[in-house]
């Protein structure tokens, strides 16, 4: 499968296909509309890569679920067991931007307590329901890039996670798609985060406790998974929160998250 | 504001309104529909309202964002504390069904632990963000009914609940949507669940620890709430869960969930 993007052109969203340093624009207004229709006529525009004004990959996921402690180093570092069981929360598309997009931090008054969470991405291909572990990466589309932008302390506010992970604006998704037939399982890929240039973390899809196919296939025996639903796999070790003292994202931090075989989202942080 | 509702017809769903026993078919595909463009034409066709076919009520919610532990007496009998902050969750539009919809339960295998959560819905009506406690309810278009349908051994796996609270088809939304006009704050209504015409839950809206207007205004801060949105709002006590012994929804058991001014899901359980 080529590599897919969204790029915003003209007051819209479009779907995209990487082709060298070029995107050759597609007939449908999205990644999610790709898989949804299983395909897309190219309409002859080009727009440069690198210049390219990039929407969220998937712009209005039927659902976005998030896998919590899930790699072992990252467990550790919050004091926590190894789990028996997927641990997962919701995010809305609101949390939603670009993979260089700005993003815009909550006033200081609402929280100052932002932290990054670089993990791999699963982006659903086929529906299913019920489907076995050894046959679920094949209702996988491909994989991609996202920040599970966190504040830290709406997150701990209560027991469950969701208030501090849908703030609106600060989980960049993409920058592109990239299929099962190049990256298979999604296991063996280094993943890494930077701020303003410094690693923050670094780790290896290998290490999720849960693997993708073991996601996919728990996920789909408690409810239907659709093409463009997003589910994000966690997050290795080096959070802002686990650090002495802990450090968080302030007005012009750069974020970087990338996967190796997929690319990077990278964003600014600005106040409102 | 009349009453609203969301029916099957014709391989499609269609939104209507009340009109005594009555419903005036309306030219949108459902509620939310009708609330995201603000108005609806009359098609001329009518349907019985007791031999209608109802969907969800909002058929595709942008977001279903769940209040735990909101309730005073339901604190007291899961033996939690009062709350300093609301306590949100997730739930995905897969797990909603129309409110005369069968309840299909998970294969036996899956779980056997079904409990009710009969809950007030808020939906929403206007964008917001960043909205005040006072201004908060003209953000509410009304309310409906929700059962919280809950795997609970799922919801207790993890510390995250999200995954006993988004089985699919477990989680009927209506019969109507009832104004502010009428309803005004939320505050006041008699809310009653039923199992097997035995009451198992009976309390008063007046009991929310975090009101309706302090949940849309809370949550504001987090995200841009937009027509359509639903929110439940947590269950009083008399869940399955907490009685001894415990209690559960079983193939045959008939599930009442009613609210005072608004009217009542009622759904058969049965097994795949």
């Amino acid at each position: 499968m080529s590599h897919l993007t969204t790029v915003r052109i003209a007051g819209a969203t479009r779907a995209g296909r990487v082709d060298g340093d070029e995107i050759v624009l597609l007939n449908a207004p999205d990644v999610g509309a790709v898989l949804r229709t299983g395909e897309a006529t190219e309409s002859g525009e080009r727009v440069a890569f690198d210049e390219a004004d990039l929407a969220p990959l998937v712009a209005h996921p039927g659902k976005i679920i998030c896998v919590g402690v899930n790699y072992l180093d990252h467990i550790a570092e919050m004091g926590r067991e190894r789990p028996d069981f997927p641990t997962y929360f919701g995010k809305y598309r609101e949390a939603l931007v670009g993979a260089r997009d700005d993003l815009i931090l909550p006033d200081p008054s609402v929280s100052t307590q932002i932290d990054w969470e670089a993990e791999l991405a699963i982006v659903i291909g086929r529906t299913v329901r019920n489907v076995s572990t050894s046959a679920a990466i094949d209702a996988v589309a491909g994989y991609t890039v996202i920040n599970d932008g966190t504040v830290r302390d709406w997150q701990r506010r209560t027991t469950q996670f969701l208030a501090g992970k849908t703030f609106e604006g600060l989980s960049p998704l993409g920058p592109v798609l990239v299929g099962t037939d190049e990256l298979g399982d999604g296991s063996g890929l280094e993943i890494r985060c930077e701020v303003n240039g410094v690693t923050k973390q670094l780790s290896s899809t290998s290490e999720l406790c849960f693997t993708v196919a073991d996601i996919v296939a728990d996920l789909s025996t408690i409810l239907t998974l659709e093409p463009g639903d997003v589910i994000a796999t966690g997050t290795p070790s080096g959070v802002g929160a686990a650090r002495n003292p802990p450090e968080w994202l302030a007005d012009g931090s750069v974020l970087r998250c990338s996967i190796e075989g997929i690319g990077a989202t990278e964003n600014r942080c600005r106040l409102p």
